[in-house]
């Protein structure tokens, strides 16, 4: 697929929000990257054009079944100016495994990530350049036949908006506390866990709402059919250091294979942290931090990076982990990913791409 | 919620679809309902308005993350001319059910019933009258916020579009072959089975086109957690007789409360016919199959009304049942549930509301 991409440029450019008050996903840039598919002719018609409000049918697909895959990346401004992705083909290459999932047709791997280049080139003045912020970058793909039968769309649309986007901790990290869901289930085998699609995110608001109430910022979410088995910690990968090893939950189906998991996974390595993919019990969890083993625990995801746990609540049994303070290797795996996203580090894992 | 609909009527009618070619869910009438909510406000602006493409900014919530439902019901044109609605406070007490599992804030019952009624009659000239056509109603919750936070949404729209449909059986009813889902899983405990929201349905598109391209119309989905117990078939709810009595799934959180369940489970047994709400295992079924005790099998549904089965494919195990051909209490289910559709039989039930 090596079309063209048109650039139709706004003619009236937004004034810019107040840098230190980005917050997360709340403002867009000037561009929207706009690509279509239909059976005869395929995904085509690949445009950068003013962001504008789409116009769709009542009756189109995704208000009444959801066929939609979503993924999520950050473009971060190095010191010296230059513009970075962070292995943006690993976000193109999950897409297309959701797609799969969900009954939607491929996209060409390289031409995605040539499209989010191209755009965000177009509205590189949109990328903060203060300490921990980024462009948020989100590709989705909606279905789009105007019509209430239960079955795959014919038409789709791919497009990428750009949100400018503050530092996750502005006040230095700061671990949270979570609860240990027991009631409401993220996901099952032979379910869409897998896949980055809007209803793995519906599904999960009540249990999160609750958790609020009870005073914790997120859930640990628990396998559906045992509920012993630990599976995500809101929408991240889960870790945990137990004695001198690393530990996470293996890839089984149910959860999302996170790029910062995998990347958190390869960094550890090669630091010869000795880590483990399995399946982990709450239970074992637990009995760890009884013998002092369990030292830390944190979650892995685009947003926070690394996200460090400081207390759990299992069915009222409350643990603290490392004093609720950030540990060590948490710690350093933040600061290697983050010295590497911003260009501070050599690559030696080839995971930095630069937009030119 | 005594609010006013404001009623603005359209100023170009479409033309109306051939009535022998309507199909299911493609044709749209003139107008819609519309009503707003935010948190200061409520629901509020109830409005009749032209039917138009709808404007959502990229950033919309139900784009990326799935917080909507949706319900489905009909409007039948009576021989005499009048216009009859089906229980259509059951469907409204359900997507407030659903609005619950969502976080999505209830609607006025009444009202929504109301607005319905409301729009059916100003468009009540789309309302096909040829024999088992009718007018599908589609009410549908989105969330509206242009945030990409993952939370619930602090806005909504509750939009309700109508769409006149033909038959469901135009050459009579015909059995048909349903294949038992052993991978795929459409719901478990704790998640969202028992509500009416896009993801269910996305998650479903996968196992329905793997068992077309098998040569099955629909799956018969089976338990996640132990891959035995019968849940639904297709998106319709199941029913058995074996022997003198029919069974049915009970309600266990996993499965859509359906309303045409609910209402073959009170016609059965206003005709005397022993009807049991229980778990039921594929093997019971096969088992009761093999004794010659498994007499019929039929799905219920707005749609269908009533979908006979005529054959089951269980890893390879194939049964046909009643010969592959509508039994006798499908037909007599089918007849007067539609009668009381239609208003050719006296409501005892108390079912049946007339928009006037």
């Amino acid at each position: 697929m090596a079309q063209q991409i048109r650039i139709e440029r706004t003619k009236s450019p937004k004034q810019k929000p107040d840098p230190n008050n980005l917050g997360f996903g709340k403002y867009f840039t000037d561009h929207m990257f706009i690509m279509d598919y239909s059976p005869d002719k395929g995904w085509h018609d690949p445009r950068i054009v003013p962001y504008a409000p789409l116009q769709l049918d009542p009756s189109t697909m995704v208000f009444h079944y959801g066929q939609a895959v979503f993924e999520g990346l950050k473009a971060y401004r190095a010191d010296d100016g230059r513009i970075l992705l962070f292995r943006p083909e690993q976000n193109m290459k999950r897409i297309n495994a959701s797609n799969e999932r969900l009954c939607i047709p491929p996209i060409d791997v390289d031409f995605a990530v040539e499209a989010i280049k191209t755009l965000v080139k177009v509205d590189s003045d949109w990328i903060p350049d203060g300490k921990g912020t980024s462009l948020y970058i989100r590709p989705f793909i909606i279905s789009t036949d105007p019509y209430l039968g239960v079955k795959p769309s014919s038409t789709y649309m791919f497009i990428i908006i750009l949100s400018p986007s503050g530092a996750y901790y502005p006040g230095g990290i700061n671990p949270v506390k979570i609860y240990v869901e027991t009631s409401y289930v993220r996901a099952v085998k032979g379910g869409t866990g897998a896949a980055k699609t809007p209803g793995n995110y519906a599904a999960s608001l009540k249990a999160q709402a609750d958790a609020e109430k009870k005073g914790y910022i997120q859930v640990l979410w628990l396998d559906a059919i045992e509920k012993k088995y630990v599976e995500e910690v809101g929408s991240m990968n889960v870790f945990f250091v137990i004695g001198d090893e690393v530990v996470t939950p293996s890839l089984e189906g149910t959860i999302l294979p996170g790029v910062t998991r995998s990347s958190a996974i390869d960094m550890l390595r090669s630091m010869d942290i000795k880590v483990t993919e399995r399946k982990i019990t709450i239970q074992e969890l637990y009995d760890a931090h009884e013998k002092g083993l369990l030292r830390e625990a944190f979650g892995t995801g685009t947003a926070a990076v690394i996200s460090p746990i400081g207390e759990l609540n299992w069915e009222g049994k409350i643990i603290t982990i490392n004093d609720g303070k950030i540990g060590p290797i948490s710690q350093k795996l933040y600061d290697s990913l983050t010295a590497l996203q911003y260009g501070k580090a050599p690559d030696k894992f080839g995971w930095v791409q630069e937009v030119k």
